[in-house]
């Protein structure tokens, strides 16, 4: 459950090739040497989050030579969403995927993953950038399925949104700006669910690309549920039609 | 939202009478005078909480003559779920109501007030003893809804349960505990879903009441959902049903 973070070129570098799981890279403003710019690009290519902090936030992580770079080592291990994909294929399952898109509250994003886990979601899709990161009360609100759901990272909302069509999956929006509630839809077809967060709700990029924007029915005075309870009502809705 | 409290005979007697919503009424450890035995007993008879407490506690609550008495009001109304009964009745819905068995959490009950006043249900009952108190941060977590959703109180599950049934209503038990699923139940029908606490469930003298026990089914390697999300799942599906 601990952070534990890797320090120096070497290091750094080693943990970007071998199979550990890195939340993010520390790279000190302005640093321009070779070894840390190779690092910079090959992390790049792996789509693991950079971000140029200055030497004083770099110190309070570690009080040994770092040269200038520090990775933050997840406490979890993220999967590649083809990998997955593909495997789901070969099993001949039908893909249910949860996609947040801006959800930054921790308590959120653990209960979601906790539902999703309970339901059998075959993966949860987290922003690299922008989103709750998986710290220990998120792992704490997920009851622990964070370390038994495989959680994937995207770069794009909408470069992920083309990727999981091309693999023949459905697209839905969970939103209110919508007549068609979840009950019309049908859930049996491969599907992938994207949840905003609440009061902003799914991003207009997602909107746009998504398959079908479909809402909850809503009876009372107030305008709209917690998102880890409409994020529930739509990923057992799918169950629901599945079972029948 | 605040919180005020009404002391000393005279007035926590005139609380009693009106129309004031009292949360609970503290009476100092061995009080005997003929006043306060009276008000003991008119607060029995109308269902409202009782404590004694040392003369300490209810110094800290005021620095005023309380005379051994404090009435702690209530930041919301409560309405007798026989009242409520029989206006849908007359208003020719079909009830929804909740019933919490052993809630304490003041986010799990804020949350579950929440998802109900948005699905339409025409009330939450809560014991009067037991379970999570109303108080700013189940409101918070209620998103308001506490405000708009009629909250009765009950002083024994079993005999809420019996009176429940004299009024035609099916009461339902969301338990793990059985093999009969949600979604195989009629929720067309006047019904109750009695909702226990995480880890303790539905108590054994409402599992024994209740007319059916219904699961959600499960498919991952947690054991249980969040209650919150539980009492969501089996909300929307008697609102879906009654939809089509």
């Amino acid at each position: 459950m601990k952070n534990d973070n890797i320090f120096g070129f070497q290091a750094v570098r080693e943990a970007l090739r071998s199979e550990q799981s890195i939340q993010k890279i520390l790279v000190r403003t302005g640093s321009q040497g070779q070894s840390i710019q190779e690092i910079v690009r090959e992390a790049r290519e792996k789509g693991i989050p950079l971000q140029y902090v200055p030497d004083e936030k770099l110190a309070k992580l570690t009080d040994q030579n770092h040269q200038g770079i520090i990775a933050l080592i997840s406490p979890v291990a993220y999967f590649d969403i083809e990998d997955i994909l593909i495997k789901i294929t070969e099993s001949k399952l039908i893909p249910l995927i949860v996609v947040l898109d801006g959800i930054t509250d921790v308590r959120n994003f653990g209960a979601i993953v906790r539902t999703a886990e309970c339901a059998g979601c075959h993966a949860v899709l987290i922003p690299e950038s922008g989103g709750a990161s998986i710290t220990p009360d998120a792992i704490k609100a997920s009851a622990g399925a964070l370390n038994h759901l495989p959680i994937c990272r995207y770069k794009h909302i909408k470069d992920i949104i083309i990727l999981l069509k091309q693999y023949g999956i459905t697209v839905v929006a969970a939103t209110e700006k919508t007549q068609e509630v979840l009950f019309e839809h049908d859930f049996v077809k491969p599907t992938a669910l994207i949840l905003g967060a609440e009061g902003f709700g799914v991003s207009a990029a997602a909107l746009k690309a998504a398959d079908s924007l479909l809402s909850i029915p809503m009876y009372g005075k107030l305008a709209s549920l917690n998102v880890s309870v409409s994020a529930s009502l739509f990923i057992y809705e799918a169950i629901r039609q599945r079972r029948t």
